[in-house]
């Protein structure tokens, strides 16, 4: 399966002594605490394979960060939706709801649809918080994830590698000729 | 507009001692080189706003990277197509063509569409070869980016940090109360 790093997370480290605010015990500031749930959501396919991919790599965030509580979730046409994700994370102790988009770009489904899908989850529940952070891209670090795919690929074509593990099997990276 | 750190490339480095096939002048090995032309390309949409994001996010990879040859392309819904690109970078020198999908998992598009399409380009001409990389994910660095964007808000919303360059004037950025 897919090899992945820990990175060294300073969990509960805190940044600058911030005002403190609703500080419960166990809730750590700028760090994610045992009160925090967090939810990866994709768009959702009918595919069952894509959403076993969004799934398996919430699985891999989870392993690398060792966040207490993380779920992931479809926005649409699959399950866990927004609501499922959210009430496991209330379940588990979360008193604060993270809800990363699993989306390239901000669209409308960041500007307007997983907004709303929140706040419709959150109505079921009294005294928890929650926020929705920014979508994947624009980040510099997808340029280096483009870049990466363009040199290991190359790499590979002229023998200097192995398929990456997406391509691996599929015999599909290789260099084509036009007629 | 979004900074973008240079990384060093040692383009053109050789890799392994690798079996040279088809050197011609200026061709180099595993590094991106003159003859090289990259295409980066996306579903394409009919939100103007969000072909702009992938053409934007094209250029700062050409300027992280110094690649001479880089095109944006949109798969269906936009120009440029696949076509278009593959053949500006046909007119610009390159002999071999690198596809690379800008699709956060593997799934029918990069199975067959773009494979298809690509393949339908490149017919146009002859003596050019192209290969179709790994689309983003599964990819460590796309837990990076996650993380990052959650560590980010959260800084925000706890006043030790600035809203994300996506989130700048939204005032999306901020914690929701549940009822």
């Amino acid at each position: 399966s897919f090899k992945v790093e820990k990175f060294q997370l300073q969990r509960g480290r805190r940044r600058r002594g911030s005002p403190c605010f609703g500080e419960s015990e166990g809730l750590v500031k700028n760090g994610i605490g045992d009160a925090d749930g967090i939810i990866i959501v994709d768009h959702g396919s009918r595919r069952r394979e894509s959403n076993l991919m969004l799934e398996e790599f919430v699985k891999m965030f989870k392993e690398k960060t060792g966040y207490p509580i993380v779920e992931p979730a479809h926005m649409e046409l699959a399950e866990p939706s927004i609501k499922d994700a959210f009430s496991l994370c209330v379940q588990q102790g979360a008193k604060r709801v993270v809800v990363s988009p699993f989306f390239l770009f901000p669209g409308r489904h960041w500007h307007t649809d997983i907004p709303s899908l929140t706040a419709d989850a959150a109505k079921e529940f009294s005294g928890i918080s929650y926020l929705i952070t920014a979508p994947l891209g624009p980040h510099n670090l997808l340029l280096d994830v483009v870049n990466d795919r363009i040199q290991h690929c190359l790499s590979h074509v002229e023998g200097d590698a192995d398929e990456c593990l997406v391509c691996a099997g599929t015999n599909k990276c290789k260099l084509y000729n036009s007629s």
